[in-house]
C-alpha cells in the first residue's frame, strides 16, 4: 500500500523549554512557514555563577528568518515572553497575544527602545490568525496569569493544540472559565497532536480554584484584626492581588504594594481594567504613613525568598521604608519553586527573630493543571499523538505515564529534547534530526560573553580561591629579573597561612630555577613546571585546589 | 522577703546549634563542674563556598578546662557527634554515652589515631553518671538512629531533661519504645527545665511509627516483583535497613548497600547486632553478578542528591559498578532536607532520563516528634521553664508557641541564641551574659584558615571572576620594566571580548603613566587608582564587578 502523502509534514522543534531549563519556544513548520509559539528566558541554575539569566539560541530560526511569519504568546510569564527584547533584536515579525500579555510585552519593548520598530497585534479568544500555511486560533484557558490562551494550531498536516501553561478553573476571580466546549469540539474534528502542560503532572486530583485562596484570606483577615497583614506573592498574580483588595475592602484596611516588578505589573493591570478597586483600597505607602498598622495589608515580591526582593531586604532590615514590628502577621502566597527552598527558610527566620507571626499554609494554589485536570483535556482533545510539554524531564514522563493509561500507544508519544525535530502526520511521527539550541547565558550586560569555560573558572575560583604566581624574565637573556611572587585570594587568611605560604614560594622557586638553570625557554613549560608543583604542594598540605596561574612578564631592558 | 539563694544557680549555655546551623553543643555548668551535652558538626549553607563542615568555637571550654568534667552524648548523629575528633584535640575528658553511639564515636577516634588517648564508657539506659555536682541519667528515647537517649540532668538547682532528638515510637523496629514512664517519674518530682527538640515544632499530628515504612516496603516489593529495586536513604538509619532485609527476606531478593558511609555505619550495625539478617540476604555486589535483577535490592547513599554519593553517580552514569536500566525502580525513603530539593529533583530527571520508575511518596517517616508527641512530653514532665532545642528559628518558636499553649508562661519560655547564657533556678530564670561562640570553617585539611574574609572573596570571584593586572617597576628609579599586562578569569571569553580587553589595558595604561609622569612612588596609591579606573570601565561596560587584583613587582636591576 502506498503512504499517503498528500497532507505533507509538519515539523515540531522544541528550541528550549524541554527538560530541566524553563525557557519556553518552540517552532512549527509546515514547508515555507515557521510559526513560532512563545519567547521565554530562564533564570540560571545554581551553578551558573554569576549568571542573571538565560536566554535560547535561536540560531535556527535566523537561518530560516525568511520561513518565520510570526511569534504567538501563550501569556505573560518571563519563561515566555522574557526573550522576546533580545531574539526580536535578531529576527523581528509580528508578535500575536491576548491584551494583558501585550500590555506586559510592551512594557518589555519599551525598556528596549524597541516598541516602534516590532509589529505587534492583540487577539480576542477565538481570533484566528493566519501565518502562511499555518493558521492559530486561541482558546480561552485559565492560568495564575490573567489572558492566558490555549492555542489550536491548524496545519495542512494536521490539527495540534498547544495548551499554554493552563489550569481548569470552574470560578476564576476574573473573566470566564477556560473554553472546555471548544476543546472538545476542536477535538470532534480531529486533533492530530496534544501539547499539554506538565508542571503538576505528578500530583493526582484538582487544582483548586483561585477563588478559594480569596475565602482564606477573608479567614487570616479575620483571625487578625489586630495585626499589620504583610502577604508576599508573585508580581504578576493579579487575580491574587484582586482578593487581597476584596477582603482589605470587607475588613476597612488600606493595601500598598512594595516591589518594582509588583508595582509595575499590577499597574499595568489596573490601567487595562484587570483589577476592580471600586472601594479604592489601593494606596502608597506616603499615603498611609499615619494609618494605624491594622488598617494595612501590604502586598510584596520576595515570596521565592530572592535576595533583592521586598521581603528579603524587610526580614533583613534593610528596607528604607519598611521596618517589620513584632505582631505583624506575614502571609506567604506562594509555594516555593524547587531550589528556593531553604532561601524562603532563611526569610523566614530572619522575619520570626523579628517577632513576626508567619502563615506559610493554604494561602495559594497553583495555576497549572493536576492530574484530573490533565485527563480531562485528553478525553476532550482525543489526539492520535502525545506530546508533553512544560515541566522537567520526570514531569514529561508523568503525563507520558498519564496519557498511555488514557489508551495512547506508547509508540505515540513523544518526550522530546530541545534541538529534536519531530516530523508529524497522521500516517507516522517521528525525530527526524536535531537543530541547534543552547543557552546564551547573560551576566550584566554581556550576552553570549559567557559560556562554558567561564562558569567552570568561577567554580573553580569559587572551590578554593586562587594563587597567583607572577615573575619578570630579561627579554633574550631569560634572567630572572624579579619574583616570583605569589598573591592568593579566596584561599587561607594569608596572616595565619605564613610557614604555608613561604614554604609555597620556595618550591615555586626551586621550579623556576630548575627551568632556568636547564635554559628551558618556553614559557608554557615553565608555567607548567610551576603549576604542577605548587598544585603538589598544595594539594599534599590543605587537600585544596585552588586556581594556580603563573603569569610570565618580559623587560625589554 | 529574701531571696532564696541556696541551692545556688545553673548556667545553660549552648555553644552551637541554636538558629541555623546545626552543630548540637551544649555546656551545663554548676559552681566549679561543667558537663557537655553532645559535640556536632554542621554542614555548610550554600554562601560558604567550598567549605566541607563547620565546627564550633570551644574557645568557653578551653578557658574552663579544669571544670570540664565529661561530655554526654545522646545520639550518633553527626550533627551530634561530628565535632568529637577536633573538639577532644583541645579539650580530652571522658565521653559517655550509650553503646551504638560509642562505636560511631569510636569510629571517628580510630580514624584520627586518637582511639587510645580518649577515656570513654558506654552506658546503659537508666544508669547514671556522675559528674562533679551534676549527675546525669540516660533514658530511652526512639529516633531514625538506634540508641538514642534523652538526658536528665540533675543539679542542686534543679533537673533539667534534654529530649535530644526524638520520636515516640510504640512499636519500634528494634528495642522498646521511649520509656514515657520514666519521663513521668522525674516530671513528678519536679522539673526545673524541657529542653525539646523543635524540629517538627510547625508539623501537627503525631509522627507515624517507623514500622509503618515496613508496610510500605512489603507492598512495593510486592508490586515490582519483575524489577530491580534501589532504595536511597540516610547512611545510618540501621532500623529502615533492617526493614528492607525483612521484605527482601519475603521477597527472596538479596541486598546489597552501596556507598562509603552506608557500608560503614551499618557494618557497625551489623558487628552489635543491630541487624538480624539470619535470612542471610545481605551480599555484597561481587557476590550477585550473576543474580537477575529481579532478585536484587539496593541500598545506597544519596537520597539527599549530594553530588559525591552513590545515586548520583549511577544517575549521572558514572558509578563503576551499577548501571541504571530501564524498568529499575528507585525508591526514595527519605525527605529532602531544606535546601537539598532541587538536587534531589535533579539527580530524579536524570534517572528518569535513563528509563527507570520513581517512588517518591510514603517510603519514609520523620525521626523526630510533631506536635502532639512534644505535647505529650511536656505534659509528663510539668517543667518549671521551657528551652526550646534543635531547630531553625522558626521551629525553636513554634515550639515556644506550643509551650505557651499548655500554660507555660511567656517568660518561662526561652529560645536561646548560641553563647547566651541562661542562668537558672527555682527563684528566676535569665540571661546574664555571653560567651564566645563560632563556626570554624573546615575545607580539606584546613581547619579554621578559612573565614569570612576569603570567604568572601570566593563569593566575589564566583560572581564575575578576577581581572589582575601585573607589571614590573625598576627599583630606586620606578621606571615601568614590563606590563602593565591583564589577566583574566571567570570574567569573559577572552577571544569574543577582545575589544573590550585591548580598550581595559589602554584604560591600565594611561592611570599607570598618569601616576609615573606624576611621580607617584606609593605602591598602594598607584595600585588603588589601577583598580579604580579599571573597575569604572568595566563596569560601564559590562556591569559586572570582577574582583580586580594590581600586582607590582620589582626588579633589583
Amino acid at each position: 500500500m502506498k503512504q499517503k502523502n498528500s497532507t505533507g509534514r509538519l515539523k515540531i522543534i522544541p528550541l528550549g523549554g524541554l527538560e530541566q531549563i524553563g525557557m519556553n519556544i518552540t517552532a512549527f513548520e509546515y514547508e515555507d512557514t515557521i510559526v513560532v509559539v512563545d519567547c521565554g528566558m530562564a533564570f540560571p541554575e545554581d551553578d551558573m555563577l554569576g549568571i542573571d539569566y538565560v536566554l535560547p539560541d535561536v540560531t535556527y530560526l535566523e537561518e530560516n528568518y525568511s520561513k518565520v511569519k510570526g511569534f504567538v504568546i501563550t501569556h505573560g510569564h518571563e519563561d515566555h515572553i522574557g526573550a522576546i527584547p533580545y531574539v526580536f533584536k535578531k529576527i523581528n515579525v509580528p508578535i500575536y497575544t491576548t491584551r494583558l500579555t501585550m500590555a506586559l510585552i510592551d512594557k518589555k519593548l519599551e525598556e528596549h527602545g524597541m516598541l516602534k520598530s516590532v509589529k505587534r497585534k492583540v487577539v480576542k479568544y477565538g481570533q484566528n490568525i493566519n501565518l502562511g500555511d499555518i493558521r492559530v486560533e486561541f482558546i480561552k484557558t485559565n492560568h495564575s496569569i490573567q489572558d492566558a490562551a490555549a492555542l489550536a494550531i491548524y496545519t495542512p498536516a494536521g490539527t495540534v493544540i498547544h495548551t499554554g501553561d493552563f489550569k481548569v478553573d470552574y470560578t476564576p476571580v476574573f473573566g470566564d472559565a477556560i473554553d472546555l466546549q471548544r476543546f472538545a469540539e476542536i477535538g470532534r474534528k480531529g486533533v492530530l497532536a496534544l501539547m499539554c502542560d506538565s508542571t503538576n503532572a505528578e500530583r493526582p486530583g484538582h487544582t483548586m480554584s483561585e477563588k478559594t485562596v480569596g475565602v482564606t484570606f477573608d479567614r487570616i483577615f479575620a483571625e487578625h484584626q489586630k495585626s499589620r497583614l504583610i502577604i508576599a506573592t508573585f508580581a504578576s498574580n493579579v487575580d491574587r492581588v484582586q482578593q487581597i483588595i476584596n477582603s482589605a475592602a470587607k475588613y476597612g484596611r488600606k493595601v500598598c504594594l512594595e516591589g518594582r516588578s509588583m508595582i509595575s505589573v499590577i499597574g499595568t493591570a489596573v490601567e487595562l481594567g484587570y483589577i476592580d478597586d471600586s472601594a479604592h483600597t489601593l494606596s502608597t505607602l506616603e499615603d498611609i504613613r499615619n494609618f494605624p498598622p491594622e488598617k494595612v495589608v501590604l502586598v510584596t515580591t520576595g515570596s521565592q525568598g530572592e535576595s533583592m526582593a521586598a521581603l528579603s531586604r524587610m526580614a533583613a532590615n534593610l528596607h528604607k521604608k519598611v521596618k517589620i514590628m513584632p505582631g505583624d502577621v506575614i502571609i506567604f502566597s506562594s509555594h516555593p519553586i524547587p531550589g528556593n527552598e531553604k532561601a524562603v527558610s532563611n526569610v523566614i527566620n530572619e522575619l520570626t527573630e523579628l517577632g513576626a507571626d508567619i502563615i506559610f499554609e493554604d494561602a495559594h494554589v497553583s495555576g497549572h493543571a493536576c492530574q484530573e485536570d490533565i485527563k480531562l483535556i485528553y478525553a476532550l482533545v482525543q489526539p492520535k499523538y502525545a506530546i508533553p510539554v512544560h515541566g522537567e524531564t520526570r514531569h514529561l514522563r508523568a503525563q507520558a505515564t498519564l496519557a498511555q493509561s488514557l489508551g495512547i500507544p506508547k509508540e505515540n508519544i513523544f518526550v522530546l529534547h530541545s534541538g529534536d525535530v519531530l516530523q508529524i502526520s497522521e500516517e507516522e511521527a517521528r525525530i527526524v534530526g536535531k537543530v541547534q539550541v543552547g543557552q546564551i547565558l547573560v551576566d550584566g550586560l554581556g550576552v553570549g560573553d559567557v559560556g562554558n569555560v567561564v562558569i567552570r573558572d568561577r567554580q573553580h575560583l569559587a572551590e578554593d580561591g586562587i594563587i597567583i604566581v607572577v615573575l619578570t624574565l630579561e627579554k633574550y637573556t631569560n634572567r630572572l629579573l624579579a619574583g616570583p611572587d605569589l598573591v592568593s585570594r579566596g584561599f587561607v587568611y594569608v596572616k595565619e597561612s605564613e610557614d604555608l605560604l613561604e614554604e609555597a614560594n620556595e618550591v615555586v622557586e626551586d621550579a623556576v630555577f630548575d627551568c632556568l638553570d636547564h635554559n628551558v625557554t618556553d614559557w608554557s613549560k615553565i608555567k607548567g613546571e610551576i603549576r604542577e608543583s605548587l598544585s603538589d604542594f598544595v594539594w599534599k598540605r590543605t587537600q585544596r585546589r585552588p586556581m594556580i596561574l603563573p603569569i610570565i612578564m618580559e623587560a625589554d631592558d
